[in-house]
């Protein structure tokens, strides 16, 4: 097209040839899979040689070549250009321009299709292994605030409504099981991803007799694909990982958002690090929990990334479609993001300072003890809904005369049923509340205990 | 509130208390849950029972009782009450009805928290292994049809153009991949899902001793959830499952999208049977494929609900939210949704007639050979973008003459490259092409057949 | 297909027959759009006969079926018929028995195509029409409570931390103006909706001399869309409305979670009425804000059916195809759920009870009128980065001695800068805070009085 | 926090100052705002010296270092610093350093909260104005398509299946409507953005009396906002915008895959420009078309944008929270990619060569003009339906005689039906079937021909 023949083409701000090539153009952010591309063509160029396609002088010509190209980007003098479209053009010019002919060899029984999936799933199984260290070191900070301050005792909140007390630790532990969950769903993700589509060629396989396991196995993948249309045409390992991806953030933004609301001046049950916070030069009682503020904004980030990825493989027919190219930004927004928000956090939380009075103090105004009233009752024979309407009227009769649970006498109790004794004085304070729920699971301290040493346990023997 | 206080009050169409009630009960959607609901009570009366928190005869009577209400509800005559606001209020109500104080007993050491994180993760377990037999079936149509049609020979396609003629066989097996690896996120989420929460209470556990080891094991969990709070707050197995389901979907669509294009007159690869189409009373030579395009449309509704959970949960602070109503309509839907699209494409593959010829007859016009070419000057020693150069002029060359390549004499090839020999003439070929592409997991006919073979066998031995 | 001719049919639940026909069938949905399919087809008919297509007998009769169906739809004595499909052939069908001929020629010039069409947009249009009211009513609402009691003053807040005093009415007419935008957000749409594709027909218009702007005009469209494919293709009018929703959505979550954060023990500045609040029968003082925690996890249902809808959508040819029958229920379920929302927030304001001096007991402590020394600063001539700096010393040395600002003397202001005097006392209270911000559209009393007004005015006079 | 007293610190890559810097910084994304920052502060400072708050003096000095600033940031030697956090806080620091003190006084009476919500919106009022003139260009090309080889005559598709000829023309004339209405919600976007915040200041106004309206007047906003909460607070016009983008990327998504389908070798109905292509090196009968592809791709990243802003707005309260500095990079991300996706397609349009012979050709085979047998019968008084049913009996026939209709004779027609006269034979042609289609909106040439006119006439007077 000559932009001349168009009515509106003198309009644009571009000519065309430039906008195409802008728009078509991945090297700008493929760039980032430099090592792995250079990494896996070493590896095809072991495995030619091995098998006899290509000799073994061009194999070290070719590793030889790599590696100064390596050292040339890593050292920001390799000069990308968009006209080579992408990361792997980009390498191969400069490898032919390095050693000639051998070069041209590299590409034997190869094709981009399957070369740029094996790049991206390789980089993906890398920045899960960082990731699961970030996870690591969250869980870590999750047991060190929890193990310094975890003695607390504060209202286990339903509705955001007060409901029971229960340790400050306790709570914390709730969200090192989530991070458990999302840890291992990363893991089973990093599990489907490595296995090498390497040896699909441009979709169809190759003539050449090509060892696809030994290319594998150099890489670190588990295996290659079974099937060569596959390899070149599925995304679903990027899918999968934004998808867990997107659910550590829900747990990471339900943390931030209880970092900010105990933040504020109402709750008071933190105080975060300066570090992580702001502040304003004229309101210097401002500390503005920013950090969690952006890890909780952030979770929108990732669901879009999600939307975005499922939406272009929508409906795309097999093999290779040019959508695909859309993949990797995505991809590396999402893993960015969750790298840096779990980081975010693990630097947070040890740096918050627990005000553990007034947490304790919330315990004691309102009724977070009155389960236990219903629960004592029970326990002697009450039918449980029956106990519930005991505990009702008693409570009712509390607010009328502006009395916590815990200032009243015996006769007072009885007042309401014939079954309370003397043990319902102490069963009916916050600490006995905590110590009696001793099922598996709950909060009495010795539970916790054994909870945080075996989480503890659990982070330290991975 | 008194709409008569309201200034606005009159003009609605409800009366606030009608308009709250049904905003706020969820038995329209969650009475789905009652048989979960029933076997989740009986295990927790007979463990009741077996701590000596209940007695013997009251969990007797219990489970008398929840058999005969599950009948009621089956057999239609149960009367579901929307005051009652939910399934559990609506059995337990029933049950108290029927069995007095011991019903009144079941909610010992019992929260509706805890219950309904129970009923819904025994729903998610059981709706897996459904799906995983809809999954097999699926498979099952893949190979039936790759088994039955399999030798024919189609282009396949990068970018919808023509690239190197494949089998059809070798095509379908592509998406029995992926439909392995759906199936594979799903057996990993059911595992994640299978934690019980039951035990949990309303956040913190329970001061009754309770057995949580032996409800989850009567109620076929791997175990139970390690913290009270995490079991009742956090929803993120709805979120896993719907994710996988949204890949799932992914490739449906996909296989869809193919099913449409191929059922084009102009392409005419397949014709679908006449279950799944719908003809046209004024136009008898349309026959519109529904069901593939319905299946590729409701991609859409599981992404959306997809994005409905992950929504819902962001920024929740623990524990339990009313929020969490929330979480069933969408997980049922995708659920509902994943397996009458996966049961709709295992009926309509076999149904399919496959135009064997007008597959054959789209390899010969074009240069879907053009790569071997290529591949066979690469395999003479020929540096392989070298070799690419040469088949770009030879073709170009055919284009001009409006020759295919299987026309072209050996002297015509040699007049491109001294390399050419008397095999040419053979290599240039559709079905030599096919049958070349013998690296693993390509295209040649004895590895299709062998990954027929293995891919019958992993389904079998399922 | 005969299920026999499968290895795999035998095993399905459903019959394939069955199977196809539910999955096919939208009457279970579609059926909501009865009244519009009726008055659709009386305009058609009255059309066809003014055109003299059909007779006036014809016409006459068909007006006449149809108000018979819809009688007996509405009385619930007309039988649903799934084999017929939809709420077209249904109604066609009935009305075929009931006058015979005449109604076999009602579809003349005509296509189910235009036809659902045109139901749906009109069904849209009502719809607005009716969530304009609601809307109404919802800002109604929010000026009732801010006329009632406005004049409390809450510290305003940005990160959730105190900032500076606010006027109570001041923070819900920044509501008020969402609400004002999202209901300009449905006018616009709405106007884009009214274009009438009824007589598109098929997709390429009809041979018959259609009066297509007569059948708009019956109608209530602005007129008839301009192309006869687009007329059957789009459905861009369900996307932009559903993107208006959720927009909505976002406006009501935010007000909603400012509810749930007002109604903690913590907060308590706000408590919700008793009709929109579920108590716990043990914890008399827990009220759980149901109905604003509803609200908020809703929004994502609205977001999901926003993806659902534009995943539908894309990629698809021109003109129909049957991934549009996808549209319906997602545009439905974000509709009710809209108006559901937005009459449950408007019932729910009027109904809280402000606890005033909590609010303002809020604004005491802290040094919300921070600002306020540095804007007297300023205002004397300081330069306003200078001045911030000696407010903050100042404050700083307030922290340090545990002292309020109002509790300073002049003296002591003057310590940290000479330009203070006298009228410093004044400027620091709460309420000079409040009356000092009188920059249009701040939050001076009787800004917002005029402020307040003026919304009612806007509102009385629609 | 000082990393030594945290266990994990240490074994983070980053130490916590650079990490949270990093996070906590804008200007890397934001520093695209610099000419609306740069024009709002020259038009504050021109308000402040007319309501005699600075001096004239002052005025000038700020207009003069901020045209400098300008400068050098354009030449690209202003040096960028994320320590300084913003573009705001950038600017301002170079400012004060070029002016000194009157560069501190322009802050007076202003916010960063109403700063960046001001520049945020003047940066989408003058994005949605350059779009627009890529829509005219967009809809110019379509017209120049339509105008230059309008006449050809293709099968108009349903389920992707041949349904009745219509013009081309006539098709891209349903693109031409489709983004007509994209474009009337960008102006109505436009209208709701341009609402000025600027007074709005933190969040409650300022003492210092602003002449709001005249800020809004010199930045070219029609007014200002009415409440100075919402003006900070909220971000709804980048979310309408973002949706407005999606459904355009709908559309270009749908026109994307009719350029691809019609590419196809198997359609080949069109010919991409060589400029939107790819060829591959080996197979020279490759033509990728890429760009339609990209387009089509990208549809998803915009949705992820939209989903990614709605999420993060959800449940925020009132007023600024950190979390809404996640509002631009999505908002730029979708901007950038629907200008370039509508830039693209512009070009794409008339560079496409179009194969009139072939869509022709794909009209002849098959039943497209069996509707208008069924219109004929019907015209000459059969009720539709029971024509439908003569039609579907003599459409039987052909096929099983293998004939087309236009191949019939009249007595053959008459076998069918005895209202069969010498007319149908002229009926039944592909001419006769577009010429008939003469209903409002339907594809008979000379409506066309109008609706082309029409259309230019409506781009030309815009």
């Amino acid at each position: 097209m000559s932009d001349g023949q168009s009515t509106w083409g003198g309009r644009f701000s571009e000519p065309t040839d430039a906008f195409v090539a802008r728009l078509n153009a991945s090297v700008e952010f493929d760039k980032r899979l430099y090592a792995e591309d250079i990494d896996g063509s070493k590896a095809h160029a072991t495995m030619l040689a091995e098998q006899g396609i290509i000799s073994a002088e061009d194999a070290a010509a070719i590793h030889g070549g790599l590696e100064q190209i390596r050292q040339e980007i890593e050292s920001g003098v390799f000069e990308w250009s968009a006209a080579l479209e992408d990361v792997h053009m980009n390498i191969e010019h400069r490898l032919t321009a390095l050693i000639g002919d051998a070069g041209a060899r590299l590409h034997t029984g190869r094709s981009r299709n399957d070369q740029v999936a094996t790049d991206l799933r390789l980089w993906l199984m890398r920045h899960i292994d960082t990731v699961l260290q970030s996870f690591d070191r969250l869980q870590g900070a999750v047991l060190e605030l929890a193990e310094r301050d975890g003695a607390a005792i504060l209202p286990g909140y339903t509705h955001l409504q007060r409901a029971q007390p229960i340790l400050f630790s306790h709570h914390l532990l709730a969200y090192f099981e989530m991070f458990e969950r999302d840890r291992s769903r990363l893991v089973d993700c990093r599990a489907r991803c490595a296995e090498s589509p390497l040896g699909s060629a441009a979709l169809a396989g190759t003539p050449f007799p090509l060892n696809r396991a030994r290319t594998a196995q150099l890489l670190g993948f588990n295996g290659h694909m079974r099937n060569s249309l596959d390899g070149v045409a599925d995304r679903d390992f990027a899918v999968e990982y934004t998808a867990a991806a997107s659910l550590a953030m829900v747990h990471l933004s339900r943390l931030s958002e209880e970092l900010v609301v105990w933040s504020s001046q109402e709750f008071a049950f933190i105080e975060i690090g300066d570090a992580f916070a702001t502040g304003s030069s004229i309101m210097p009682q401002k500390k503005n929990p920013d950090i969690p503020e952006l890890v909780r904004g952030k979770s929108g980030r990732v669901f879009g990334d999600l939307i975005s990825l499922l939406t272009t493989l929508k409906s795309l027919p097999l093999a290779y479609n040019k959508d695909l190219q859309e993949d990797k930004e995505a991809l590396f927004d999402a893993a960015d993001t969750l790298r840096d928000c779990v980081d975010a956090i693990a630097r947070v939380l040890p740096a918050c300072r627990v005000n553990v009075e007034t947490m304790r103090a919330a315990c004691d105004s309102g009724f977070v003890t009155a389960t236990d009233v219903a629960d004592y009752l029970a326990n002697k024979g009450v039918p449980f809904r029956t106990a519930h309407h005991v505990v009702g009227r008693l409570v009712g009769w509390c607010l009328q005369e502006g009395r916590p649970l815990v200032s009243l006498s015996l006769d007072e109790f009885k007042q309401f049923s014939d079954v309370f004794e003397d043990d319902i004085l102490e069963a009916v304070t916050v600490e006995a509340s905590v110590s009696a729920r001793r099922s598996p699971g709950g909060t009495a301290p010795e539970l916790v205990d054994a909870a945080l040493r075996e989480a503890r346990a659990r982070l330290e023997t991975r």
